[in-house]
């Protein structure tokens, strides 16, 4: 099949365009100056990421599939985190002209199964020649009617709870660091998030004061909405899952690590989550993150300085 | 101020954000996992472009100011080429952590000012490290309860017009690659494309049957709007505006230079464009671009053989 350079720009939105099925959100697919997605709401979540190679993946470390499949997660997990529906990504292909054509392709395949999961589409973008190759992915949903659930919606006396894996994506990333090759569920969870999509809507049916998806570590993101709310944040790390597949460092891979794309959430003492959600801690006044009382010394991810 | 990996990621954001002030459309701005943004039309219009450093600019040739400017107009003009009014961009930013702060300061100050040309808001985003200076700016925008401009609705016997500059920008790209530093008007447009936005109004109201904006060069984009809509186009040359300061080369670069984002649209006999468009052809049975009859064989731009 060759490169993408030999195919050129045309040709190869040619091939990819063709592996991306249009759902019924998206009015106007691939191949205008813009899409038209559906947003029956009047209004439209939208969120944006950049994903670069050698910091955000390396192509040593996870196969095109995979890679596409992890940055529709990490953006579809975004809108979900509003309490919204998925509806469309967009997505910004950046790669050197010697780029393998199939490698291309099966890094749109990864992007359109991980939209199926959320049921979302891959409705347009543009792609470009780089030095590395690079992602911008775009992610729109729609909101049915609801508010927004946003970081800063946290009371004094709410719950504290989680939802998905926490810590699984930065253990596996830590042995593809050390050169390692299992255990291979934790190697997956760092490829391939799969976040729990429905955890937008149990969150909103159950009242949730606030919800955020875990991008940069639990710690640091309760910091974000404790932050954000003005309240204070205790959790107690004996209920915490920490999975002993998850190695001796276990408890700082659930506190610090980032890149499940779990979610947290803050719920009224009177109207607690479903059983799917754990409980991990409670909504207090004043400011910041305490770990079983004490202000923990590790931080989670800084994009310049991590 | 120091560089951006100073600031870190967050200390970046933050310095940011405080540059960019929200348009009512704007309903939650930066800050939180998503934007969300009005959508009165019941759908959204969205279109995202890569921009990468040493190949769609050059910060020796462009300040951060202009490149931002630039950055936004070409996909606002995008958002326009549909027929439909900009609402917000969300902008992803890629940038070595060695970037001077004021730099990356300039280039969203330079977004946020091309966004007000056009009434949008810069509504959310995400910074990241990387090699090389990359943005990844998404447009979104509002239809208004209008059908949306395509590239598929040109009819034979439809005139074809122009609205803006062309070929402006690639002569002013020209100068640069020859070392010249003037005239100032040619450099000015390279770095600045200034595309007019009142021109999706204009050609809805005026019942254009197509629009699309010029951003591959007249030639090749008129052949995008051919292929789409099954018909041939003919321009007559003697028509197009080629001013004396385009130099020698200046009927070519109005045929072939792509970025001035000026707009190209077919609009029924019976209802021509108004007297700010230029009429430049019209569209007949059959395939193809022609000028003056013949087939020209200037390529447009490709963007990984170009």
């Amino acid at each position: 099949m060759g490169s993408i350079g030999e195919l050129g720009e045309f040709g190869l939105i040619g091939r990819l365009t063709r592996r991306l099925p249009q759902g019924p959100d998206v009015r106007l697919g691939p191949g205008d100056d813009a899409a038209v997605i559906a947003a029956p709401d009047g209004r439209v979540v939208a969120t944006t990421d950049l994903l670069v190679e050698g910091r955000h993946f390396r192509r040593d470390w996870s196969g095109p599939y995979d890679i596409g499949r992890k940055a529709a997660a990490q953006n579809l997990a975004d809108v979900v985190a509003m309490g919204a529906r998925p509806t469309a990504l967009l997505v910004g292909f950046a790669a050197p002209p010697s780029t393998d054509a199939a490698w291309a392709e099966r890094l749109y395949d990864g992007l359109a199964d991980e939209c199926r999961r959320a049921g979302a589409s891959v409705a347009g973008g543009d792609v470009v020649g780089a030095p590395e190759v690079t992602l911008a992915v775009t992610a729109l949903g729609d909101l049915g009617g609801g508010a927004p659930l946003t970081r800063s919606g946290a009371r004094p006396g709410d719950l504290v709870a989680v939802r998905g894996r926490l810590g699984h994506a930065s253990a596996g990333l830590a042995l593809l660091a050390e050169g390692r090759d299992g255990p291979a569920e934790l190697l997956a969870a760092h490829r391939r998030p799969e976040p729990p999509y429905e955890a937008g809507a149990e969150a909103r049916d159950a009242g949730a004061t606030a919800l955020l998806d875990v991008s940069d570590g639990l710690v640091q993101d309760l910091g974000h909405l404790a932050d954000a709310s003005g309240v204070r944040i205790d959790v107690d790390s004996a209920t915490l899952v920490v999975p002993e597949a998850l190695g001796p460092d276990g408890l700082r891979h659930v506190l610090t690590g980032g890149e499940d794309h779990g979610f947290a959430g803050t719920f009224p003492p009177d109207s607690p989550p479903p059983p799917s959600w754990t409980v991990i801690g409670t909504v207090g006044r004043g400011a910041g993150v305490r770990v079983d009382g004490r202000v923990p010394d590790a931080a989670g991810w800084d994009h310049f300085r991590g």
